[in-house]
């Protein structure tokens, strides 16, 4: 294996007794894992933990241990629940600091909104020797230490991190893939499908089943870091349908 | 602590590529965090693992040991990238055995259907020892054998299962809560919130902002077991926000 064919991955911690209750419905994983396919970083693991220190840390360990990037959202605004930094500093085994850059850009920030005070100071605290993560949409920076990115919960300022990180991380080829949808029960191509994907090494095979307008269908979704390999996978896939007489639908139904 | 006091908690385990890739938004956290709520218990970690047995093992495992609960979505279908059953009967240490009602079920469903075939008997395979549950919504049923819990892992076959299992576990009391918004930037009242949760032991409060129509507010949710905790709790923080001049909305914005 070359250093090209290196696979990438990294681990989500999401950090959020609200998605634990049902009352908030999780939008980060998605694009958290959309985003890193594209830098060619693989989402290897998600763990939702609630707001619990001891839970954080472990989290934070078990996942930056197996992987080589530990991403995590939420629990990084001005409230008493909001214990990330604290717990991933404890992860790292180093202190919690006042970042002076995270500092400036708050006060200033918070000049016309009644100025600084001791909680909204809690968003300038990040784990010793951090980097700053540019947020544009409200005061509060994310927070970078080498492998481990600390991003905020709400979906639209964790999108904005994300962009500002875009082409900053290492990755490897990005992982690519082709779907093909049929109106057919999985379970009718089941055999089609291993055997498929038992004659292409490279490729692994999805199989994502629906109901629609009260028939069922499937989507196959074919996914490889080699692109040779997926076309003719996708080529022996497509051909498999049509032997067996099922109208396929390249790029998805 | 009486028997009527303890938490009972669950562990849940979503098995799929397809939401590691980004490619489908995971709407089963949500239904299933919201469902054991009714029941009296508290979804208390959530992991996200790839189709590989080995992930899918230790999960398992790690999370019944902790849990009095352990739900799995996903991976119980007839296609070869379904392998929750195996890999949940390797964590309990039995076999994987065909369920003769789920095989009587399966052949009933698809009789008209082309019959059964290899593929479609796959989704009969029960980790030994395990029981049915009903699905009305398609043929293959979800397993349960003892705390474990194995559900599709499409969200209205999903919904079909949990429905199913209402009322069939045993739980303590419901977990209950209180919800105040207020057009406020939850900076300002960081001391606040963190001085109520203080004097209240039994509750806990989150702090959930958002940005609309261009303006900062927050929903604090104040959650407990407890119903009177859980009223005086609102009632001072209300009290706070009112002293310090904020409009607020009780039952949220």
């Amino acid at each position: 294996m070359t250093a090209s064919q290196k696979i990438w991955t990294a681990g989500l911690v999401i950090i959020g007794d609200e998605i634990l209750s049902g009352r908030t419905q999780d939008k980060n994983i998605a694009q958290v894992a959309s985003w890193l396919q594209v830098q060619g970083i693989r989402l290897a693991e998600v763990r939702v933990v609630p707001d619990v220190q001891d839970k954080i840390v472990e989290a934070v360990n078990t996942l930056r241990a197996e992987n080589d990037y530990l991403f995590t959202t939420g629990g990084i605004g001005p409230t008493h629940d909001d214990i990330t930094v604290d717990a991933v500093a404890e992860a790292l085994g180093v202190e919690v600091v006042i970042h002076p850059t995270a500092r400036a850009i708050l006060e200033k920030y918070y000049a016309d909104k009644g100025g600084i005070t001791e909680g909204r100071l809690r968003m300038a605290r990040v784990p010793e020797g951090a980097e700053l993560i540019p947020n544009r949409m409200s005061g509060a920076p994310g927070i970078r230490r080498g492998n481990v990115i600390l991003m905020a919960g709400v979906p639209h300022i964790t999108a904005g991190m994300l962009d500002a990180l875009t082409g900053e991380l290492e990755g490897g080829a990005p992982l690519v893939s082709e779907t093909v949808g049929c109106w057919v029960a999985e379970s009718e191509v089941a055999d089609l499908l291993r055997e498929v994907e038992a004659a292409h090494e490279a490729c692994q095979i999805g199989s994502y089943p629906f109901f629609r307008d009260g028939t069922v269908g499937a989507n196959f979704v074919i996914r490889s870091t080699d692109k040779d390999a997926l076309q003719s996978c996708m080529h022996t896939l497509c051909e498999g349908l049509g032997e067996k007489g099922y109208d396929f639908t390249p790029g998805g139904i």
